[in-house]
């Protein structure tokens, strides 16, 4: 970095303060460590406690999290994942549990009270008023992944008939309390929503303008049973900051902001990436967090359910005994039609499940994409077999019918495995399956069984065995 | 859908209009399929314009972007790509690109100047201010894809002496050409950064309060010259809804807001994951746009090699020959050792490659993952090998002796691709190649022929051939 450079390198005054944490704890030294996270931000004490618990242990971390001044505990707690706030929750005093959950915000702490056991919650919510208790209960009642489960009630509501500097005082009285108050909605007397204005709209108004005026009156909503994914597609589409979520007569009963759907992008990414790979039932927690025997889990069926379908491909290998008996040379080109077969595959079913994720592929798309994959198949086969031929026949001094037999069989392979890896996903998402299981091993695993039909069928024909 | 439920269903009502618009298209009723175009919002319109232009032609779609209102075309221009609007650009007239790029966002006008060749992007100066000139001849300096590229000038800039209301008066000014109003930023003398203040903070401040007493003065930022990806990593840790971009001497030089970032979030993704299933050197079309010479000039490489280091995985079975003339029955367990081998490799590279990309998982964490991989990998072994023990010797009567070769082979197959699936992307990192290119295809590969060599030397150890 430049010598010019003052702008501060944050990842390594990250590192040095974790490392500086470190052998203070090792030396026990609770209050200097307190001091050294209190350099930080709220995000980064919650990323250094994570560390802590990972290098020493859960009451480490839970002891320097108790030391933070008040105010800032909420704000770290809010940036810990829901694993690490339940055990922190399990170990710390009823008030300190009562504090925290009272400064949370609203959609923070139903996500917290989700996942604790019954009898606690039924606890915490004896001490609340009846009116937040029955929000609380509503709001607990939503489906996992749903708008309604990812919303907060804690918007900001004008009426159409203020004036702009009517809501400008409105807001200030209650905008403490908002999640945000960049967007405002306007509500009929049947709590329908009828508009949405923004901050900025109304900050460059002239006071004496009303909210009907100068708000949007048709404006994109979320459905209280939608699936999160669909709300970040809104997101992503639209740009928005905050998009209003509505039941099933458009009254608003809450909104979701964009710095929780940053959240939900990732979760949703890691879910198809992983789905992708093979990996199937992962739980949210992260990959240092999962114990040996949730990893065998999230692994093993997958992976026990592909090797079985090789058991077809053995049958096959099976019959064809004589046929690699009489051309054990056969047997040298097998893995190397299988890899690519599987690969060009894996290429192609990689593009159209990305393609539906983000919205471009749908599948009415379905004839378009097919006639592209055969072209392009076509092209890709001809240009490996061509250089294929040439090895078999000048490198291996093999039969030129056994090049033949291998250059017909890998043009046919990719075209079938282009095919197949671009229907397969639309096929599944027709019928309601996640594309993203349709990726790389489940191609590896079909387009093998079909490599080597293809293959023995070609050496039938060509080799006559 | 619910018969109460009195929600629209927008993406009903989308593939209703854009039916009848191609019906209107086939009768060239322009006007009717402008009215119909005009009763959508700006973001669907684009996304109609670029279904026309998939179905029929580029031609038509710009008569009908030239039929929009003007203040409407420019939102529709915005939300296009860039290589929509680079081929709408070279067709209209000089007047209309000149009205579309004094209205559009600052940041958005310098992605168009960008890609336009520089004999029209001299010409569209010539009639600029020589200020705004300037600035825009030092936007187009910034790399593609780096924080710069990705900022706007567009930002509201406030003295820490101001007054929250004046402050608010000078919001109320300024505040229609910036691109955010919600997080407005303190500057000193020399331009350098001292300080944000949310609007938020503005909204329920007193009027006299001073705005040093309401900044906050250790601002997140990023630096001019940092990678999108690395300013996305922000956002997503921070949640905050735009981000100040310095230079090396802090030096305030542009804002990048979360709408942006969510473009960016799904470019990334888009990108990481089509690495991961084999794909390199994507242009930024979308699937549907890229030509078959696009598609293949995207996959070919990859596959020829990998297909080449097959080379390598024949020549080891050439030399082992023998061997599988000898047992034959080898040689019917071979595509299923090396499938699950290559699965086992690709379950663990993706998730070391999304755990880094996540920010999870660090260089620091490389003999943790390892000692994770090897517990993982000894448990699934055993599992997949008890079932093949059972088929081998019971299903397929063969030799038992054959079922402990296959059995021993298939244990270390899946500990030695666990470990290397997790280790490749690890170094890679560290050397400075994308982690991403290690994922499946990559996997099969490696893992094929690591499962023949240890297969063929099990067999010469447990069968003594």
């Amino acid at each position: 970095m430049d010598n010019v450079n003052i702008v501060p390198d944050m990842e390594q005054a990250y590192d040095e303060s974790i490392e500086k944490i470190f052998e203070l704890l090792e030396e026990k030294k609770y209050f200097r460590c307190r001091d050294e996270l209190l350099k930080h931000n709220e995000v980064e004490i919650a990323e250094m406690l994570v560390d802590i618990r990972r290098e020493f242990d859960l009451q480490r971390m839970v002891v320097l999290f108790r030391a933070l001044p008040k105010d800032i505990s909420v704000d770290v707690f809010a940036e810990l994942s829901i694993d690490d706030q339940i055990d922190i929750i399990n170990i710390i005093t009823d008030p300190e549990i009562k504090y925290i959950l009272d400064e949370l915000d609203f959609d923070d702490m139903i996500d917290v009270l989700e996942e604790l056991p019954s009898n606690i919650v039924d606890k915490i919510l004896d001490k609340t008023p009846k009116s937040e208790r029955r929000m609380i209960n509503n709001f607990l009642k939503y489906k996992e992944d749903s708008a309604g489960a990812l919303m907060t009630p804690e918007y900001i509501n004008l009426s159409k008939n203020y004036t702009v500097r009517q809501a400008l005082d409105h807001i200030k009285d209650v905008g403490l309390d908002s999640e945000t108050i960049y967007t405002c909605y306007v509500l009929d007397r049947g709590r329908k929503l009828i508009g949405v204005v923004s901050l900025k709209a109304l900050v460059i108004s002239d006071d004496n303008k009303l909210v009907s005026e100068i708000m949007h009156d048709d404006p994109v909503v979320a459905h209280v049973d939608d699936d999160q994914e669909e709300v970040s597609d809104l997101f992503t589409r639209y740009g928005y900051l905050a998009i209003p979520v509505v039941d099933n007569e458009f009254r608003l009963v809450g909104i979701v902001t964009v710095d929780d759907i940053l959240d939900v992008i990732e979760e949703e990414t890691t879910e198809d990436i992983e789905r992708m790979g093979g990996i199937i039932d992962t739980s949210d927690r992260e990959y240092l967090d999962q114990s040996v025997f949730q990893h065998v889990k999230a692994r093993l069926p997958w992976l026990f359910l592909l090797m079985c379908s090789y058991f077809i491909t053995g049958g096959i290998l099976a019959r064809c005994e004589d046929a690699m008996s009489a051309v054990i040379a056969l047997v040298i080109y097998m893995p190397m039609l299988m890899g690519t077969g599987g690969n060009s595959g894996s290429q192609s079913s990689t593009l159209i499940i990305r393609g539906m994720a983000t919205g471009e592929i749908e599948l009415r798309d379905f004839i378009k994409v097919m006639w592209k994959e055969i072209r392009v198949g076509i092209i890709v086969g001809i240009c490996l077999s061509a250089l294929n031929y040439f090895r078999i026949v000048f490198l291996d001094h093999n039969p030129p019918m056994v090049a033949v037999t291998v250059c017909v069989s890998m043009i046919l392979i990719v075209i079938i495995a282009k095919l197949i890896g671009s229907m397969l996903p639309m096929v599944a998402k027709r019928i309601g399956i996640d594309p993203a299981l349709m990726a790389g091993p489940m191609m590896a695993s079909i387009t093998d069984m079909i490599s080597l039909c293809t293959y023995f069928v070609m050496a039938g024909l060509f080799l006559h065995i």
